[in-house]
This record gives structure tokens, sequence and C-alpha cells, in this order.
């Protein structure tokens, strides 16, 4: 990638890279540069913090972050950024991310957490509103995400097309 | 209000107004023009629907919709724009907001909505995170959202200046 | 199929359609018209809106819906249409449903959704029920789920007489 | 009430009473004769059979069930009748009427109960429900619901009128 | 078997066969005549509810119900016997057997359900439950009891020996 | 009381006290000896466990336990003693009882604990659950709760004559 | 207070100092030193690492955290200190602490947070946990302990001989 | 293993083992002596309080317990010693160890349970949560957590050299 990212992906390890490339992906299709790092809030909290706080100067405009269980990655990057943190929580063994969703949503006043699905619809989701995000001043993007919506809208009715009962 | 609103926040019943007007107050404390409406995704659909789908068009940059219960407002909006849409959670009287929570965050794959905490933090924290996302571009904004988590790290400081243990 | 549908039985994606096919097998039983179709309160708003509104006068009686997690679609239909609409929500890889469930059930006074239980148990009440609505009316369709009450009973008897233990 | 009841309106508690009279009190708006009757799953099994047994026969065309906790009074009646029984799930003092909810919707294939939300609004749209499957067949009904579709949506556009921010 | 059985073991679908042959067995252990049945609360409620009624002329001392779900079949045989009811929340796909486990303890004030765990636990637990229950006047049953609760202190004992670390 | 108690209510803290009385009343009205202590799993466990040790040489046919919270009595008991074990899980202040539920509940295989509803409809069937299983072998008290169910059911058709509608 | 603090109580927000001065009550009792601090994960996240960095430095052996919703305050002070970390879920609003308890609880390999019960329970036992911390190596301590736990069997044993049945 | 344990791992049954081990491993890898039982709360009552009782004078500091569904041992154990007790709750196969967790975390006012993460990540956190409890007075160990501190977020980095995307 030759173009300076804007967008930061990051997750709490590395399990949750599989997940969290939906998000990469999209952003490749969109042509907007993106980087992906692994920083967890509780194994690497001092490079969390940095990255945080430098994230701006650094030229990303928004922040990804995936996290599970005490999902704490999106609030510790929130806490230390003006910039948009929009939160992934991840699907855990045990509690299905329900323990990872009360962590990312439930956030303070004064400090949120943009939170999406659960899993791998939130990762997906999580580039889109990131695209919308930009898209607010950038022309180019929103005509892309208005056309993404006419093509779901069709392949919805393609698909009824081929369905047989 | 002179100047035209960039933030519509809607929500599904007048009931709801005393909580979604803590992210109006903020706006207005930015000076960041916004306005209120009631729009029921269930009630007056079509009316959602127009509104969403003229909103961009109409000047709006970012929608804030707040719903309870079967909270399809936020979604139902999402689905009609490409403008990001930021859903509030309302506390219910029975499942206390988990079932707006659920509602409102487990959005498919391709029409995000940016869910933050039930209820008045929840309130409060649409109104933050739409002004990060303004701050992306407008410096202003930017600048006031630094110094209000300054003030913020500093209140906490200066309230272990009065308690006593 | 040559005689034109009465039920109209919908759903949010194709991958709903082996647990709905379900509720079509049984009206395919009991010779009443239905017909399927994707439609997603999502992905193709204004197809499901048109869809529904439509939908009386196009010759349907009752609408099966059904769709997972923020599972709008139900009630985004039942907005539009003053039809009986039954909302069958689907399972789900994280929450398992119970998003579904609360997304459909929850929903405020004046729109009403029949909600079923959750997955495939749901999808074929969703049909029995909508036949037990046509039964009002129509003797025959009553007499053969009396008919059907009594093979059901009669069922649980004659496994009585198989079970070893 | 001089006309033949075809709606029945049952309870498990003296204490649904005023959740309940909500839907009676639409159906007595709609001029739709009704009546209601306590009758307990489990304090009173065999006066709920006999009365689920008979209700086609006495005139009725739907069962309205509330019931609270273990609420099994719906699946009951529902085991013994073809008719459609609409179930209420009721709030309670613990769970908050989780345990209502589950109880009265996860039925097994074969016997629905069609489901509406947790207490009051579930009260009033179990009333909305019965009269769109009247209006089925029924054009004057159906003309109401379609008015009161109307009147809604035009009350929430009024709201709007009077909303100070 | 030639004894008359005094416990009757039913449940609501021969699918719960597997997991209620823990408790058939443990009878057969302890010499404890005990018969096996389906009876469905919802597809055979007449056959539940002349059980229920003639269980204890007919001999039983106790009865135990496996259902899941919407699980009524305990309660439904409480309201019309006065001989203990224990009940097996079976495990379900979707919710966990958590609508099962509501569905069966959450009973209402006179009609007791003794609720033991979900699944395969409880159904051994309702085997020895039973045994317990009859046990405060048969000295046989609780000498063996007694004789268990020793075997499964050693069991655990003997554990230790083998287990390395 | 003059004849001995062959009924033992504890319960985890006298806070219990007005809930766990409802079992209480009810076996002075039936004229079943029965006591009331407070025995706590964790802050009087040896209290607890030579009490349950003692049970059945003491003349206690039955125990009940009430607790809140880590709802351990009933389970601490059942492990000394292989009388009969009924639990009531406690309403909680912050889970309302589900965590009290599952504490009592979901015991391991070989100690079951005889659970009833939470809070004060469990108390009353706990009871119930008592005399239905002292009913077993006692005429006169099966003749009672013959009686009193019954009355429940009179009861039930007192109401509907007294309810307006 | 002349002698230094061994024990740091911090919290989110000074509305949880009512409940976490339960925990500084028994410190105060016991005499060991300590002091109390409101500490932000999100809203003064320098200052909470800060504080936790040089925690042990300070001369602190144990923190405890009480902190509620995204409940992030005792994971991120863990995460930047080898001193074990106490975990206070407070009680919420809407979620009533689960959101509170999985945010605190469901801590990764590697960071451990020990967690105590939701709210009041739960900050008392965070004293007292700490207690038996320093009480492995403190004699003073332990046999206060010791004494602490005969006097809470003794509490029951006289409240006993209080309750009137 | 030649020196005397001073962690005692124990756990309700042998099936806990595989889980259990990795708190074992950890000890075995700072050279920190400890064993493993199996003791069950329910099957075993007697021999877990009695090793409680002496636990401390047997030279055990620290007590970990692992146990699932009607999770006690932890505050069986609890009730018997005041050296601190870790409770890790168990995966459980329906309720996914929300069971375990309750039980084992919601203890009452008086006797803690250090709580950390449901199965395999609370079972490696209870032994460095028993590390840095050890870590305030020894010096080497304190070092190594820091080094292992340091060595986790150095792990994080070095990921970060490796993933592509």
């Amino acid at each position: 990638m030759t173009k300076k990212a804007i967008i930061s992906i990051i997750m709490g390890s590395d399990s949750d890279l599989p997940v969290m490339m939906e998000a990469k992906k999209i952003f490749d299709e969109y042509g907007v540069p993106s980087d992906v790092k692994i920083l967890s809030a509780h194994r690497s909290p001092d490079d969390a913090a940095s990255f945080a706080k430098s994230a701006r100067k650094n030229g990303y405009k928004i922040i990804i972050a995936g996290a599970g269980a005490s999902a704490h990655l999106a609030g510790v990057v929130a806490s230390h950024t003006t910039l948009p943190v929009i939160g992934v929580p991840m699907e855990t063994k045990e509690l299905k991310g329900v323990d990872s969703l009360f962590s990312t949503v439930q956030m303070p006043a004064g400090i949120p957490v943009a939170t999406v699905a659960i899993g791998r619809a939130g990762a997906k989701n999580s580039a889109i509103l990131a695209l919308e995000i930009l898209g607010i001043t950038d022309k180019r993007i929103e005509k892309r995400l208005v056309a993404h919506k006419k093509a779901m809208a069709e392949g919805v009715r393609e698909k009824n097309k081929t369905i047989k009962f």
C-alpha cells in the first residue's frame, strides 16, 4: 500500500484477524488506505495508549477496534483520542459475545464507542460505517455507497429469480 | 435556530424526548445546528422513509435515532440513507433496554447502525460521537473536544480534592 | 402453482430458506396457495414497503416473515399493512435467536407482530397459525386442523407402543 | 353487551385485569363483542380445557390469553382448540416477564401461540392483531384499521408541531 | 417388569427418551418399579390430563416429567394431581434450556413443580430426588441412598489416587 | 408448638424471614409441625452441616431451604443428608434472583435440590410440595390437598362473578 | 491518616463512593491504612495509568477498583501493575450490573482481576479478600479474620434466639 | 514434587482437570510448589470442609477452586478458611458457564471468592492472580511477573511483524 492509511483497524489478538479482515477487504475494494495492527488493552496497554494519542497526528481519521470478552480495547483507545472509534464485539466461546457487546457498548457519558454487531457482520459493518463517515465529505465514496445500496437491493431481487418452491 | 441543522435527532416517541434532549443540549453548547423530530418506524413509516431518503439532500450530515423495545427506527433509517446513523437504545420498562440494544446493534452486514449505550449515557454519547465525526474535518470542533477531554480529566482530579474519607 | 397465493412467506435472506420452507410445505399439504420471496427490511427496504402496501390488494390474506438478529422485517411489513403479520425469529450464530425474538416480539402498541417460536418449530407453527386464522371462516381447513390435532394425539399414543424400557 | 362475544379475553389471575382491559377497551371502541374471564391453567385446569374445547361452538373466533411466569394458559388453551390463540406475556416481579415470554412463545411444532409484546403494549396489540384477523374478511373493521394507521401517523406528525427544542 | 410401577416417568417427545432413561436406569438399579410414557401437554392434552387425574388411583406415588422449550408438561400434570411432580427442563437447540427451566420452575403459588437441573444431570437427579422422597418412609431405600452418598465420596477419593500432575 | 417438627424451614439470613414465613403459615394451617431456623452455608457452615447430618435422626422428614445470590444453602444441606431438600431461590437486588435460581437448581448428578419458583410464590410452593410428599402416605393431608385444589378452582370461578367489564 | 496507605480504593465516579466506602470502613476497623481516589479509565486514563504504574513503588500492596457498565477501570489498572487488583462491579440502572460483571471478570489470560459480587456485598468483600491476602503473612490480621468468622457464626446463632414463628 | 505445596488447586470433578491444569503448569514454570485435588462440595462435603479447615495449618497460602453449574466448591471452602480463595467458573454444556459464574461470584458479605473468567482463561488467570498475591512479599516472583508482562507486550509487538494484510 503506497498511500498512507487513514483508517486503523486494531484488534486485541491475532485470533481476531480472520474476522477483522472482513473490514480490511472492504476498504481495499473502496480504495481507502487502511492498516491492521494487534494492540491489546491488557497485554500492551502503553502501546495502545501511544497509538491512540498519536493516531490523529499520524493521519488516521477513524479507528476500528475489535475485541472480545472484557473487551476494553475500543474504550481504552477512545479514552485517548477524539477520533471516532468503532467497536466490534468479538464472539466468545462461553458467553457468545454478549460479554464483548456489553463491555464495548455500555461506555460512560463523554467517551463514546460506535458499536456494531457481534462478530463477522459487525466487522463488515465497521467498514461500511467508516465509509459512511468519510462519505459525508467525500463525494466519490458516497457515490459508491449509494451504488452498493442499490446493488444490495438488486441482489435481493436477483435471488428471487432463482429460488424454487 | 437560524443556521440550517446538520444533525438530525429523531426518536420513536415523544416519551423519549427528555432522554434525547441530552444530545440536543450538547450540540447547542458546541454551536452545531441540530433539530429534533418524532418519527416512528412503525406508526409513521412513510415519513421515516421520506425523511431518511432526503436527509442528505436536506443538508444533514449525521442522523441520531433513539428508540426502544423492537427498536427499528435506526435500522429503518439506515436502510434508506448512506449517512452515518447513530442508534440510542432506550431503556424499557420490562426488559430494561436489552431488547432495544439487541434490536439496534445486531444489524446485518451492509447496513450499520453506530450503537451507543442504553439510555441517558447513550444519548449524551450520541452527540459526542457525532461531534467526533464532524471533528475529523472541523478543527474548531476537534479543539473543543480536546478541551472537553481535558476538562473531564480535570473534573476527576477536582473531585479527589473534595472527597472525604 | 396455478391458484393465486393468499399467503405470502417472506424472509430477510436466502439462508433462511431451508427453515422457512417448513411453512411452505404445510400450506402445500393443505392445498392453500402460498408463495415465497426474499425481501430485506435493510437491503431492499423499498421493495419490502411496496410489497407490504399492496399485499392486500394483491390478494394476500396473511404475511409470514422470517428474519434474524436485528429482525426488523416483520415489524417493517406490519407498519405498512393491516393484514395480520406472523413473525418467525431466526436462530442466530452468536445470540442464538434471542436477539431475533426480542426484535420481533417487542413491538409498540398499535403495530402487532404475531410471534412464534425461534427457528424451525416457529416456521412450522407460522403455517399452522395462518391455517387457524383461515379456519375461522373456512370449514374445510378447520376440519383438517381438527384431524391434524387428532393425528398428533394419535401419533403420541403410537410412540408409546414402540418405546422399550 | 347484547351481542354474543366473538373474542374471548382470558387471563390467569384477576391481578392481570388492569393490563388485559386494554384489549377489551379496543374491542369496545371497534364495536366487536368480546368478553373477559379468569381461567387458570394451573388452578382451574378443567375449566380452562372445557372453555377451550367448546370455544368455537360457543361462537368465539379468536382467544386472547394473558398469563405470567410459567405462563401456560395460552399454550394449554391452544392444545384444545383450532381457533387462533394470541398470548400476552405478563410482566413478572422478579424476571420482568422474560419467563412469561419464553413460556408463551417457545411452543412446539403443531400448536402455535401468536405471541405479542410483554405487558401493556402486548395487551393492546393482542386486540389490534385480533382485529386484523377479523379484518381479512370484514371490510368495516379493515377500513377502521386503515383509518387507525393513518391516525397514528397523523398523531406523530401533530406531536412534531408541539415539541419545543 | 412384574411389579406395578410406583414412579411414572413421562416426557413430551420421544426425542427426550435418551436423556430421561437416565432416571429409569436408576430406579431399575434400586429395584423401584417405574414406567415410561410419552405424553404431550400440547399434542395429547387429554391423555396428559387423564393420566394425571388417575395417577394416584393407578398406584403412582411420584411423577417425573421431562419437557423442553415452552415446557408445560410438568405444570399441566401438577394442575391435575396432588402427587409430587418433579420437572426436568430439557436442553433446547436455541435457548439451551433456559426457556425450559423458566417454564418449569416459575409455577404460581398453589401448584408446585419440583424442578431439577437442565438436561442429563437433571434426569438423574429426578430419580435420586424421588428415591429420597420414598426413603422418608422406606428404610431399605434410605439405606441405599446413604450407601450411594458414601460411594460418591469414596469415588472422589479414588480419583485422587489416579490423577497425575 | 407441642408436637415435634417434621419439616425444617431454614434460610440464609433473617432478611429472608418475611418471604419464608409464607411456608410456615401453610404448615400451621395444615397442622403439620414445622420449625424455622437461620443457617448460613457461608457464615455458619459447621452449624449447617451438623443440622443436615442429624436432621433425619432429629425427626425431620423434609428440609426447605431459602437462600439468595450464590445460594449454596440448599445444596450444602443436600450434600449432608438423604432427606429431600426443597430450595427456594430468593429474589436479589441486582440480578433479580436469576443468580439464586441458577445456584440452587443446577446441582450435579447425585445431589438433587427440588427447586421451586423465585421468591414468595416459591416459598408458598415449597410448603405445598412438602405436603404433597407427606400426602403420598398421609391420607388426611392428601384429602386436604384435594380440597385445596378444588377451592382454588372454585376461587377462580368466584372471581368471574365479580369482575366487571 | 498518619500511616501510609497500603490499600488503594479507586472508583470510576464519585457516585460509587457510598458503596465503595463499605470497603474503607472495614479497613479502618482492622487498622489497615487505606486511601480512596476517583480515577476514571475513560475520563482520566493517564492518571489511571500513572497511578497503576507507580502503585507498588508508592507502597500499595493491593488495589481495589469499583466501576460500572463498560467497567474497564480494574482491567486497565491490572494491565499496568503486577499488584493484585480486586474488581467490584457496580450496579447499573439498566442492566443491573450484569454489564459491569462481564466487563470486570471476563479478562483475557495473563491479566487477572479478582472479581467479587455486584454492588454493596462486593464492596465489603473486596476488603475482606484484601485482608485475607494480607493475612497470609500478617498474623494479627489473620487472627482478627478468624475472630470475625466466629462472630459471624455466633451472629447467626443469636438471630435464632430472637426469631419468632 | 519435593517442596511442600503452598498453592492448592482443587476442582469439583476430574472432568475439570484439563482446564485446571493450565493453572498447575504456570506454577510449575514459576517454581511455586502446588498440588491438585478433586474435592466435591456436594459429593465429598466432609473432605472439602476438612481440607479447608486445615489448609492453612497444612502450609497452603492460597486455594484455587474450579467448579461448574451450581458451583459451590469455592464458596464452601471459603466458608471454612481465612485463606484467600480464587474461584474458576467452569464452562457448562447448557448455560455456558453463566450458572457457574453467578454461583461463584455472587457471595454474601463476609465470605469473598476472588472470581476470574469462565473456563480456560480463568484457569490461567487464577495462577497469575495467586502469583501476584505471593509477589506482594516475594521479590523473585514479582520480578518474574514484571518480566512476563513485558514479554506479553513484546509478544503483541512481534505478532505485528508477521501479520500480512
